[in-house]
């Protein structure tokens, strides 16, 4: 049987949080082998994204298959999901038994709740590193992505694109990732607005 | 009143072509005053994205405002939707009143079925760029972004982010673009896997 991959959403994910690396892996599912890619949330309804895009889940915790994988995104809804204890048992349960367990963006404070932070390395969006430091025991890494084990976490929305990739090359080989990464065309052109790294909350990999 | 931004949708539509837009132009009207930005459709119903993902569109072309911008996103659904009349002529009757048109991937031919890309340059997925170029009478850009006045496009999928943060800079200056870029985290590490650079396919800004 294949292999079963979760996008966790709920209320007021960030869109892009989760439609970067949704994007990466459909690509691999659909035209290289990879594993079932598909979305999950605590209700089988419409939901509202953090900016307003309304999707509708395919799976409810309850009917989600037994997951080989499982992305959880960031977003203002993370504010609320960490005190939801549905959500975090059903990340926490799934999770346990998870390959890989990927967190995007704020998504790595609800992995936090779960217990599977503790003690490892971890990063966020460059906004809440302070947040994610208080905790007090999470390594917090301010790099691009950063992988412990079988834990990889991305800084900010559109960090997790940056490691899906490396993610997939790791799972399913360099080729595979290539074929992705054309497949998305995704070769930024690395342009730089301002002067963002000046600026003392730029995350140490923005930084002169 | 503020200014209307409407992303077009249509079943088949890649998700990425939008979201990415989607989220720069998001944080644009939410945080630093740009239009209100919404989603549009032919039907206001649920409709399944190129790789799956379902989502519920903001209006329907009926009941949609006049706009001051539109996104044309690509995706297999284009090569119906080149087709589809009622798309077609609402794409051109808003686009001639826009203050700008954008495209992204094969958004591109669905602008031309409007008769908006005559004579003019524009860009699309590389994997399309010979069909773009048979068409006759657009001026193939291989850029991963490129305007012609008020006419927008970008290369494939992904492009799109990067299409944005210009098209917001020359809009609102690059104080504004600065923001959204840090908002979204959106400053890639650039690496590439594999070297599809020297695949004779590959658009011509990546070739060696």
């Amino acid at each position: 049987m294949k292999q079963q991959f979760g996008v966790l959403l709920f209320p007021g994910v960030e869109e892009l949080d989760f439609v970067g690396p949704w994007e990466m892996l459909k690509m691999w599912e659909r035209f290289l082998d990879g594993p079932t890619c598909f979305t999950v949330a605590q209700h089988r309804q419409p939901l509202a994204c953090a900016n307003g895009l309304s999707v509708n889940p395919d799976y409810d915790f309850a009917d989600c298959p037994p997951l080989d994988y499982l992305l959880v995104p960031g977003g203002m809804g993370t504010r609320l999901e960490v005190d939801n204890i549905v959500l975090v048992d059903f990340v926490r349960t799934q999770g346990a038994r998870c390959r890989k367990v990927l967190s995007v963006c704020t998504g790595s404070f609800v992995l936090h709740r779960t217990g599977l932070l503790a003690g490892r390395r971890a990063t966020t969006h460059w906004g809440s590193l302070p947040r994610l430091r208080a905790l007090g025991d999470v390594q917090v890494v301010e790099e691009r992505y950063v992988f412990d084990g079988d834990l990889w976490s991305s800084a900010g929305v559109s960090a997790g694109i940056d490691m899906t990739l490396p993610f997939i090359a790791a799972e399913a080989g360099e080729a595979v990732a290539m074929k992705v990464q054309a497949g998305a065309e995704f070769f930024p052109d690395g342009r730089r607005y301002g002067r963002f790294g000046d600026d003392p909350r730029a995350p140490a990999y923005l930084r002169p």
